[in-house]
């Protein structure tokens, strides 16, 4: 087992490292910038080093200086968390160039399913479900518009080197092709200098679900069941929830099973994720796989018992999987609620809620300074219940105990969201937002009757 | 269901019940005296009653002006809580007459059960063992000689009327049974004007090993395995786990039998608890039944993942209960710390460990008051691990997170505590505090090599 871990991260994430550390008997190196000083990481870890400014590229991103900083606190290893370096295949080339352990697969599967047609040709080629589209470069608009009327409308132009949305068109009707390949290749153009398009068929509001696998250097793999993450607003995710409500017992089994099959594809190990979109239909189609633990991993937490960065961190130091899929077993029902801060400030107090099936995770204290340099979130609620309904009360009574002064946050939001008959039926989908967001925000503006 | 509980007490239970009410979508009034006008019960339910001033017989156990305030505020049922009226047969009485529900056993329960020689005749009655004693009132030294020449030294002269350890007197061999028992005789006659006498064997420093149960008013019961609640203060509870690491399987289920066994006799609803001693040659003695939800009971909830307080309640408003023996798994291992106040004051800062695995029960919060007038716990931690070493090694962290300033408190101790070979052991009895308190206090005064 590593003896030392330097932590390449910052707020709850780098917390939730460090704990699960300190359980582990293994001493912990936090990074940080000047504008982290304060930190309840740099607080609780082992050992803080200052790294560099409030700027990520100057700090976080810092690659050098993390190798560096790691072989002067003889950190046998670096855990990246999730952002920043997580799925730098690069820096994971570092890590392994310097003899650090990186906790996380290694630079080729970074790679592999780093680039997404390479990703999504692998999973062709292994029998996964894509979406329908495009087998090979689409040169011209009229090439484009035979593979959409083969297809079927509505679809999607994308270009190859994209990325952020630039380079990408929708067209709903043969009438809007042209347009949509030429503005497309245009953008990409200017933006990437490389005119590569393809064209996918365009899931209209898919159910985002996404599979957690565990996997170790030996062969050895599972699933730990599904998380559906559809409320999302501009493709950030709100509230993730496991199991999906739209799945039955044999489509959970099923997409377990094809997610292994994509996990195998490209011999992964450690934490990872398989994405998919799936259809009113029952349609799923895989989208990427993120080769990093996520944001929502404690959903899956609650509901199996499993302690994911531990095994994380057990895979990493060559490890056998602590589990067989006969022993994951789906118990309950969990829901997390990411708390983003909407404006940064000091928080002059806060109280987080507490007791029976409800869990935190976050870095705040009172008296804590949330900077606008990074990320927003600022807490993770996430609570278990033995059923959904009991869940969803649950996560109301926490988000009514909790308490922020100083910064506004989405809370209330959050809270009020929770009422929305879209979300209680637990049948929404990624049009969520969109349907709903202007009807939240008058409940939570004016009251609900 | 019930609409509205009146919850007849303060502190974290208070709490405990409020955030259970709230989830089960119950009013809450929660009675406060002056001294807790500002705490965070009172901040948290539907709506808070003044009954009083700090002292309790003046307000918490006011118990008219509790029965008048739920009549006013129309609540349907009280929640008793632990301590104060939670095993008063004369209040449960009064809410039965009222018309508003007692949420524990009825008064003839709650009475069979108080009166521990009518306890005892029960248990003998239904084949539940007690520790062997004499039959009968014993009425002169030479008598309880005899008995104890018959049951073996050492033994406990024990007065019927007594209590808090008055009237109780042990004899470790034949030359000091005359002394012991007319001392015994002539403190209860004082006290109590009763001089009614009893031999009972002494156990020497058993295993504190407590049983919940919960029950429904159709028969139905189940068994939620063993706290080991050894390690004990002055009687004061310190620590519990669950399972008991001294229980095999046969001795647990043996155990659990019983403790339904002891159940039944007395007609037993509600939540409750069957006390026993366990020596060290693995004979176990009733002690007493606790007719109320117990301080510990949480370590119960994160193994068996039932919600003792809920199941209470439904259990009270004539629900069934929710579970079978058969539904009842133990899984994993929980540890409990209390955390006491050592001096009373403004809790100045309050930082709360959180993360996986840690569960947190407290009043407090970041400026709030620690009244001297009340018991002193004021957080509970409790952490669940797979193992019961990973739950020692989360508990430590835990401890390691917890700041509490303004105060003293025994959280050091306790930090301390769960690192003596004794506890890490498992196999500790209700003399670990006299043997190692003294060793404890010397590592957190002077620090450990």
């Amino acid at each position: 087992m590593f003896k030392r871990i330097l932590i390449a991260n910052r707020g709850e994430i780098a917390l939730r490292i460090i704990r699960c550390c300190r359980e582990m008997g293994i001493e912990t190196v936090v990074v940080y910038s000047t504008e982290d000083k304060d930190s309840l990481p740099v607080i609780l870890a082992t050992k803080a080093v200052c790294i560099g400014p409030a700027k990520s590229k100057d700090s976080y991103l810092n690659e050098d200086v993390l190798i560096e900083t790691a072989k002067l606190t003889e950190a046998d290893a670096i855990h990246p968390g999730y952002g920043f370096l997580s799925e730098n295949a690069e820096f994971a080339q570092k890590c392994e160039d310097n003899g650090i352990n990186f906790i996380g697969p290694n630079s080729f599967i970074i790679n592999g399913m780093g680039d997404k047609q390479n990703a999504r040709k692998l999973m062709i080629k292994n029998g996964v479900p894509v979406v329908p589209g495009s087998k090979s470069l689409v040169n011209t608009w009229e090439e484009a518009s035979k593979i959409a009327d083969e297809i079927g409308y509505p679809v999607l132009i994308k270009a190859s080197a994209g990325g952020g949305g630039k380079g990408m068109r929708k067209a709903f009707s043969p009438d809007e092709i042209k347009s949509a390949y030429e503005t497309a290749k245009a953008e990409t153009l200017a933006a990437f200098n490389n005119g590569d398009m393809y064209v996918e068929k365009l899931i209209v509001n898919p159910h985002h679900i996404e599979v957690q696998i565990l996997a170790d250097k030996y062969g050895n793999m599972v699933y730990l069941g599904e998380r559906d993450c559809s409320i999302q607003k501009n493709n950030q995710k709100l509230l993730e929830e496991s199991p999906s409500w739209v799945l039955d017992d044999k489509l959970r089994h099923e997409m377990g099973q094809v997610a292994l099959k994509a996990a195998k594809a490209c011999n992964y190990y450690s934490a990872g994720t398989v994405e998919f979109v799936l259809d009113e239909k029952g349609n799923y189609y895989f989208i990427e796989m993120n080769t990093r633990v996520q944001v929502e991993h404690p959903v899956t937490e609650v509901v199996t018992g499993v302690d994911i960065i531990k095994e994380q961190i057990r895979i990493a130091a060559g490890m056998k999987l602590s589990y067989t899929q006969e022993d994951i077993d789906i118990e309950g029902h969990g829901i997390e609620c990411r708390i983003n801060a909407l404006t940064p400030g000091t928080v002059k107090f806060v109280h987080f809620p507490a007791g029976y099936g409800v869990r935190v995770e976050s870095y705040l204290y009172s008296g804590c300074k949330v900077s606008p340099v990074y990320d927003s979130m600022i807490a993770k609620i996430i609570v278990k219940g033995q059923s959904r309904l009991e869940a969803i009360k649950r996560m109301r009574r926490a988000l009514e105990e909790l308490v922020i002064e100083g910064i506004k946050t989405n809370a209330e939001y959050m809270h009020i969201l929770t009422f929305h008959p879209s979300f209680i039926s637990g049948n929404y989908n990624t049009g969520f937002y969109e349907k709903n967001n202007e009807e939240i925000m008058k409940w939570l503006n004016e009251g609900v009757d």
